[in-house]
């Protein structure tokens, strides 16, 4: 617990665009270059992983990494390796045989890009990238052991596989026209983003000192309440922005006769579910005092989004 | 180098029955049940890998570990990762976007008996699992250390994304209906062939103890010639064995302009490269002595397989 707290004095905004920037030179810089071959692939798969989104993921591992002193160049790496999971699960999930999208982050779709065979492959590929980087060299220092390192590959590949981010998928395949409860509804969230949100903040904490036991049950909590608000605000918005302004097709739930807590409880109730779940999420961050500042501002970021 | 050769007296045939009903055994314990949730994307998990295939990876895994003297139980679990990782390409690229085959070890392909989605789903959760297996803790004893198992995961990475595995797909997609001369046609097989039998290999080696730099240089030299033997011999099944004896589409690579060894330099001298190749893959065996008796069955093996 011996670091200093990076950017104790930069207001939230600013820290959060410099981490941003930061993720954007790390994936340039970690992504195969684009002229190596098959350069198409390489091209295809920086075109789907660089120039944009939150990366709220990164974000969340770099506030969570405040709280064990990590070192940025580890939180580099791992917030790398779950962007790349999580970029590969966009390209998939765009995939005509899928939510067959032609609009992310204000552009066309991988596979409108390109076709549907090379975003086949840049999905598989950005994931095979993102475990090798969890096995690098570099990713390490005093904190993280070979150990330590181990254990983040399980972790990422717990929450990414049939038991995480893809089971949730799978469950949402299912529920489509169908009519499945709020139980059903929380699990599946749990596992299609909640997952990989709650991997990005414990990735983040190994990059340093060991959590006690308390703190790592406290930080579980905070990551799995997150999780949850990230996607009923997500639901929210689906129903009340722009296409314009989310940079994805909006209502597409609705169209596709998808669940979504707005359907379910409605557009009033799901806000006060979102309120609700801040503040669990909140009193989870109390044990850390002070260096749980960067997750509170973020979780406020969180609610408050507006795409 | 104090392992005992396991086996010595087992005929070439029992052993390799043995390591296969092993590998399945393995499979079925390290797959998720079939019953857990999200059942069917564990059922369709399972029927894309368990019961059939020849299980060329394992062989070659559990023959490389008789180098080194490793431990059936760590070869198990190498083996089943990169077995994985090959069941998970099968099931992509038979998709519609990708080879649109409907036939594959001689039962319905995955996306047949599920559906595309599930089938996409699959294959990313297959992925993740392999991972999994490579970082898992009863993966070690006094010969593989935790640094020796993130080197697997490097090693496992690299061979399955975009300058491995799926990098080979992505040549092989450019090549359909174009003509490339041969040394294109050989670096698309390393890729696309070669680099995951390279690592079943190099992975069963790692699973004993350290080679010499000498023995490592002439593993890797086998496992390439290996490979490239493994494609060819491919090719040449492609255009002479029936879809019956295959349990796979035979002639689709003809039917789809796939550039073949055979439609670039005709059946007589691919049988001929195919020869050449396996005496280079033998002569790299020769500094093993005794030890590479299994890897020299198998490449005998792999040469005058007849499906």
């Amino acid at each position: 617990m011996s670091a200093p707290l990076t950017g104790e004095q930069q207001p939230f905004p600013d820290w959060m665009q410099s981490v941003q920037t930061r993720i954007e030179a790390a994936l340039a810089r970690l992504l195969p270059p684009a002229e190596a071959i098959p350069a198409l692939l390489h091209q295809a798969m920086r075109y789907a992983s660089l120039g944009g989104g939150k990366r709220v993921r990164p974000l969340l591992a770099f506030a969570a990494g405040e709280l064990s002193g990590a070192a940025p160049q580890n939180l580099e790496i791992v917030s790398c390796a779950v962007e790349l999971i999580h970029a590969y699960s966009l390209v998939h999930d765009d995939l005509p045989c899928m939510d067959d999208d032609v609009l992310r982050r204000g552009r066309p779709t991988c596979h409108v890009e390109y076709d549907e065979p090379t975003a086949l492959l840049v999905g598989d590929s950005l994931q095979s990238l993102a475990f090798e980087l969890l096995a690098r060299e570099d990713l390490g220092g005093a904190a993280v052991n070979a150990e330590r390192q181990l254990a983040m590959v399980r972790l990422l590949a717990v929450a990414s596989g049939s038991r995480g981010m893809a089971g949730g998928q799978a469950i949402d395949l299912a529920a489509v026209g169908e009519s499945i409860n709020l139980p059903e509804l929380e699990l599946m969230h749990a596992l299609k983003t909640g997952a990989l949100i709650r991997a990005a903040v414990m990735l983040g904490a190994l990059c340093g000192d060991a959590l006690s036991t308390e703190q790592d049950a406290a930080l579980d909590r905070f990551a799995k309440r997150a999780g949850l608000l990230f996607q009923v605000v997500d639901d929210i918005l689906d129903c009340t922005a722009s296409t314009a302004t989310l940079g994805k097709t909006a209502g597409k739930d609705a169209a596709a006769e998808k669940p979504t807590y707005v359907s379910l409880v409605g557009l009033e109730r799901a806000r006060e579910f979102a309120a609700e779940l801040r503040s669990q999420a909140l009193e989870s961050l109390v044990i850390f005092g002070e260096r749980g500042r960067r997750l509170i501002e973020l979780t406020d970021f969180i609610t408050r989004r507006k795409f």
